[in-house]
């Protein structure tokens, strides 16, 4: 469908070498683009360079007026495809349709999240209003879609990063949250939100290692993005003095800051937006 | 169902006037206790002293020859209920039980979890591996669970250690596993059980916060019992050195004097078997 040629490109961009990720040719993925931080990453990576080439998934496309007004803008360089992190099998079309478009991936961005659905899913004040769905679904959709995407895209980012040649290596950032650390906790509640993000940590950790022990050039690592002006936040935005409330513009600067320049020491590692390290 | 009355060894026990937990008297609730750890748990308090009362929960009280072996030996001291950790009705039931029994809980152990399950739960050695229904299923036994138990117990714990007596905080403990931990993270692999642990970790400090903002007198706190000679471990024993490989008699007496001598201000810590502090 894409009316120019990326392999073209990609091997275009084995001629650079550097030991950090560059997104100036490739091919990034953005999980969860539909609006908030995500659809801000798809935009950023679009207009940052006039190579890239971005996948923006989300659960209904078509319903995202952002994403289809980056459509509109950058035709040849974006495409979208419907993912939905608790059904595994949109997972699995989604990295068929990104390997016979494209055959590889150099960057994936794991955006999606859920911190309180009314009706659905609690925002625990309290572990007298914990509900056993709450805890099981913001783990289904913040832990483990999150890894499932990061299991299927995996053979696209061995490709995207091939041993023995000059390119950077491919790079895996998944969006947690500094509520995920437990060693930072010490306000309490939120439990569904803040253990299902606490796992995402370990999980990523956990595939980090696997990805160093068998050489696969590719670097995974977590970000926290500040408390940004999103519809996630909208609930307790009262709450939040202005000056700590990033704009999402901002933030995903600083994020893709970070991505940019990670190196291979950093594999595993927890990010805040300001490039400091949290603790676990 | 008792023949002797822990509602006035309950009032007796107020004498005492310590800042640990003191299992001499008092109501213990070993969550999981049909074999492995949690039997031995039971069996430990029971013979340990003889005044102090035993609950012990599993699946199935009735097909557990050990449980039946220990109420034999010491029926007017230990209760049986069912409790299954996937079924919260169970939970409340059993909570029900013990409120009309006793009306208080000093001891809650939560000992149920669950590693590799043939067919069922996968011992991860690859990301290639991880199932869905994997990570869900050790989430919903290792973390939620055991989370929900404390919620359903947490009327009787602080009926167990009022305020403005002289008794002793209530204990809370969790059985958690060293490989939770994300920064001792070293190995990667086993993903749903490692991840399931260290939501548990995270569910755990942050009620034990709760607690603290609440001022109840209840100490939570979350223990490693080592590599134990249980069914658990079966499956990869051939792989464990021999000297590693604990018994569950020593673990449990290691375990019972962290749990004996818990302080205040160990309230939301990681404890190995050895007293050590595990990190995050
Ligand atoms: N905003 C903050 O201050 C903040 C702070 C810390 C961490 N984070 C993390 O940053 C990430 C982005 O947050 P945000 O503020 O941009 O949130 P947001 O505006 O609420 O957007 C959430 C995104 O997740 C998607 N999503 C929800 N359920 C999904 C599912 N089942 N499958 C696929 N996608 C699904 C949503 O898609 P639909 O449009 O289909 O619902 C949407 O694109 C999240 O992981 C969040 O936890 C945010
Ligand atoms: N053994 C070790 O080396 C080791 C190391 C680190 C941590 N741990 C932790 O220590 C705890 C005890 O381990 P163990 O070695 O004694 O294990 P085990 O011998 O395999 O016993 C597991 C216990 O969990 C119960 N259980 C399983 N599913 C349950 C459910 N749905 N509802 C209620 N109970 C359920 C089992 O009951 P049934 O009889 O009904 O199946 C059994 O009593 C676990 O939390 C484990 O993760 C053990």
């Amino acid at each position: 469908m894409a009316s120019c040629s990326p392999r073209l490109l990609s091997l275009a961009s084995r001629a650079f070498s550097s030991s950090s990720f560059s997104q100036a040719n490739g091919v990034s993925l953005v999980q969860g683009a539909s609006r908030g931080i995500g659809l801000e990453f798809v935009k950023q990576l679009l207009e940052k360079n006039d190579k890239g080439h971005v996948v923006a998934t989300c659960r209904n496309p078509n319903a995202s007026t952002g994403l289809l007004h980056l459509k509109d803008r950058f035709d040849d360089r974006l495409q979208l495809f419907p993912l939905d992190l608790t059904v595994e099998s949109s997972i699995e079309a989604s990295a068929l349709s990104i390997k016979e478009t494209y055959g590889h991936l150099n960057l994936l961005i794991n955006v999606s999240g859920i911190f309180s659905i009314p009706d659905v899913l609690q925002r625990e004040t309290t572990l007298n209003n914990l509900e056993k769905s709450s805890l099981m679904l913001a783990y289904e959709v913040n832990a483990v879609g999150p890894i499932l995407v990061i299991k299927h895209m995996w053979p696209l980012l061995k490709v995207g990063s091939a041993i023995g040649t000059e390119r950077s290596p491919a790079v895996v950032a998944s969006l947690s949250s500094r509520v995920a650390s437990i060693g930072n906790n010490r306000l309490g509640d939120w439990h569904s939100y803040r253990s299902s993000k606490t796992a995402l940590n370990q999980l990523s950790k956990t595939i980090s290692l696997e990805f160093a022990r068998k050489k696969d050039p590719i670097i995974s690592i977590l970000l926290h993005p500040g408390t940004v002006d999103t519809d996630l936040t909208k609930p307790f935005q009262k709450d939040i003095p202005k000056e700590k409330l990033l704009t999402k513009e901002y933030s995903v600067q600083k994020l893709l800051h970070i991505i940019n320049n990670v190196k291979k020491h950093d594999n595993g590692k927890f990010f805040a937006w300001d490039g400091q390290e949290i603790p676990w």
